[in-house]
């Protein structure tokens, strides 16, 4: 407050107020993102998190208009991050096998990381909303469809290049990657040790080498 | 009410309320854990459930002092249900990979069967209170480490038996089939079609039979 009122004097109000206005809307999203893997995307409630980030409850309100619609923000904001610590990386990898196998390990290195303080954003809040209907749980099953659809086009292109048996049905391929993710990011949760990584990756690499052409 | 007024005016009263009392107590529980895989089980609280049950709030208080109580008695009771259609039907099953076999297939039986509207209650139920420490996490932990530790001593029987190879780690073979079972519950709940639980016998079944001694 203090800083942004001196730079005000210096002539350019609007956009440095625009610009704090941008961060703490950032600070604001990667905070109620923490949050909601601790205690819900139920529980984020506008009164709580303007605690946590220190604000008023009525400047929060000036940033968001309803409960929904921090929710929504917020399931945006962790898309990002999962796109900078998984999709990002993955996609230099290139198309087939190389890509599953960085899918796959950036996902376990995002959970290992401790990016989201209660694991994964995106399963643990699915579990939360999965019998909740509405744009909360319609945002997250498209982001879950987008995540499976990725690791099926990473085996259909394995099998396109000749490294994948075509015998293999690609969403058994990766309902079987995906399921030692999950039991993973779980696990490692809860118990906050690398042994349930270390028998994801080494599942994953085995079922790899089992499926080659 | 009327029902149990009439009882009393045939002259057992005492034995009559008991009776009435453990029914209602036994449906309150019931409901529940229902609940608790649709709202999560933090939301389980006193007033929501005696409107779904159709009893006084401080009728539900004279059953259950505290929240957390309340909590820890729907675990119990989750538990004896997951006993009935799990746990009790495998343990006919001869030791090794028939009681793995069941074990394996009772879930999966038990989540189809959609015994709880929101999938495993301890599946779910764990997800929202990882980050939780008390009682109630505590309570789950030990029903997961229960679990493992009953497919990983399938594991070791299958061994002894000379049915399973002895260069499998039970701990890592105990994680690859949990994985199928998670990913399966995780996906039937929100899809509600039967095509998760096929992909998982299909691992499984394929898991046991690269095993074989």
């Amino acid at each position: 407050m203090a800083n942004s009122a001196t730079k005000s004097k210096q002539g350019r109000p609007e956009r440095r107020r625009r610009s704090d206005g941008e961060r703490s809307r950032s600070a604001i999203l990667n905070e109620a993102a923490r949050l909601a893997t601790v205690e819900g995307i139920g529980g984020l409630s506008l009164s709580r998190l303007a605690d946590q980030v220190g604000m008023s409850k009525s400047g929060l309100f000036a940033h968001f208009g309803s409960k929904e619609e921090l929710q929504l923000a917020t399931i945006e904001t962790a898309n990002e991050i999962f796109d900078q610590q998984v999709l990002d990386p993955a996609a230099k990898a290139s198309a087939g096998v190389e890509r599953l196998r960085a899918l796959t390990s950036q996902y376990l290195d995002y959970v290992q990381a401790g990016t989201f303080p209660g694991g994964c954003f995106f399963a643990t809040v699915l579990v939360e909303v999965s019998m909740q209907p509405g744009a909360v749980r319609d945002r997250l099953l498209a982001f879950l469809q987008d995540w499976i659809g990725r690791l099926e086009a990473a085996v259909r292109d394995g099998q396109r290049e000749g490294e994948i048996s075509k015998k293999e049905d690609p969403g058994q391929f990766a309902f079987d990657l995906e399921s030692s993710l999950l039991l993973a990011n779980t696990q490692f949760t809860v118990a906050q040790n690398s042994e349930p990584i270390e028998r994801a990756r080494r599942a994953i690499d085995r079922r790899i080498k089992e499926a080659a052409a």
